[in-house]
């Protein structure tokens, strides 16, 4: 459907798999080996069809393994379009630059690699942005409030109105999207459910991507209450390694069975809004 | 010299072109076609070789070739190296993540591409930035005040304490690299001369990387004024369209040529700090 809405897509992708669950294609180098990322791969997407609304391979693990990882990513995209044809694919790349630099990084990951989002930094504003929001049925997710313990040196300070720097961020971005087709969501870390609840009070119809889902229920069920929309839908919660590596294929269509499960159920549990 | 520390080898880079001029790599898509890049940069490279102290290609101009250019980029480091032994390449990706992911991508950087230097985004912190920290014989550049207009949506935006974000930013730059072995250099656009002083104010010793130089002398004399260090060094002034597409091998060398004159005559008019 490429003449959708990339929010149409999203919500359609999310439908069909009655699910929230994205699957971050992440080899690790140390784990898989460059020519067996595309195998690897083909086994994830395979085993979890249907039980995802989206995929995210994460570019690094591919670019570290040279030209057969920029291929095998390449690839990948292909896979999913074969074999999940229902998904998203966010291609996770943190890219950003000014002007027609940061179009030239549009059109790779658009026409390319084909995908359907791409993850990038709003650190250079809104112009530098807006390349990657062109096309409806394409989308990008900014990076809004990480999971890691550095997101505090920069994210968390307080600007002059009292406003931590991710709200500002957060505010800016909805502003950015709604000027070019509601295609611009945020990414937003699931160790921070405190922050996702007042990302979500400020964004209410913004698509957010959930990365840092582990094993464990807790945070996946704090992190469905406090970031779904008014709908239930709009939040991609990510887990990469905990299912990509949870073992054969049926184990990883277990894992994966287990979060989309799990997710579904906090958000029937949640309170009405 | 791969043992020697990241800011020796960009002294010396510096001393043996006498130059502060680093030529962007940036061949456009709309002028060069995806198979012609290695060509195209070659002669560029061989046309500046001993004038300019640093190459700095623009990694989206060759990502939006695929594999091709993924491929011309490696080879035209390799170019850089065999025709310029002296020089030192920034590889401009603007890359960053959190954790293991910002491992990969430093080793993509400096292994498959074998740059010397990376510019990076510095919104996820210093956990972030620190992977690309680990080489004393390699560095990197953060984003601090990038030179298009929309950089005034959040880097020149008041934090509580009055400083605007791009100083805060220069701060903690300044502390990342001063952990690790003085390898971090910030990224500040040339069309915001008042902003240079500030940050070269406040981190006399940090390697600054100052995009945005055109045709024009005015910007780079007033930038060079305001950006070298106590020893007129420190300041990698980068030029690429008005160098790559002078014309012919014996204009782009005239155009490199005249930079380096210029810069070299503003570093030595400046007053002795």
């Amino acid at each position: 459907m490429p003449n959708s809405l990339f929010t149409d897509r999203l919500a359609a992708a999310m439908e069909a798999a009655d699910s929230l669950i994205c699957v971050g294609l992440d080899p690790q180098p140390a784990r898989t080996s460059p020519d067996e990322i595309l195998r690897f791969n083909t086994r994830v997407i395979e085993a979890t069809a249907g039980l995802v609304c989206a995929y995210k391979p994460q570019s690094a693990f591919y670019e570290v393994a040279g030209d057969v990882g920029w291929q095998a990513l390449k690839d990948t995209i292909a896979t999913v379009r074969r074999v999940a044809p229902q998904a998203i694919v966010v291609l996770d790349a943190k890219r950003n630059d000014i002007g027609n630099t940061a179009e030239a990084y549009a059109t790779s990951a658009f026409d390319w690699f084909d995908a359907d989002a791409v993850t990038i930094n709003p650190y250079l504003g809104g112009d530098a942005v807006a390349p990657f929001l062109q096309r409806p049925d394409r989308g990008a997710f900014a990076l809004c409030r990480t999971s890691n313990p550095g997101a505090e040196d920069l994210q968390s300070l307080p600007m002059a109105d009292g406003e931590p720097l991710y709200l500002t961020v957060a505010e800016r971005a909805r502003e950015w999207g709604e000027a070019h087709h509601g295609n611009l969501g945020l990414v937003v870390g699931a160790t921070w459910p405190d922050e996702l609840v007042q990302v979500r009070a400020r964004c209410p119809e913004m698509p957010i991507l959930l990365p840092g889902i582990g094993a464990q229920g807790g945070d996946l069920e704090a992190s469905v209450e406090a970031g779904v929309d008014a709908h239930g839908r709009g939040l991609l919660v990510s887990a990469s390694r905990s299912v990509i590596y949870a073992g054969d294929a049926e184990e990883i269509r277990a894992e994966a069975s287990r979060l989309r499960a799990a997710a579904n159920a906090a958000n029937l549990a949640r309170e009405p809004s």
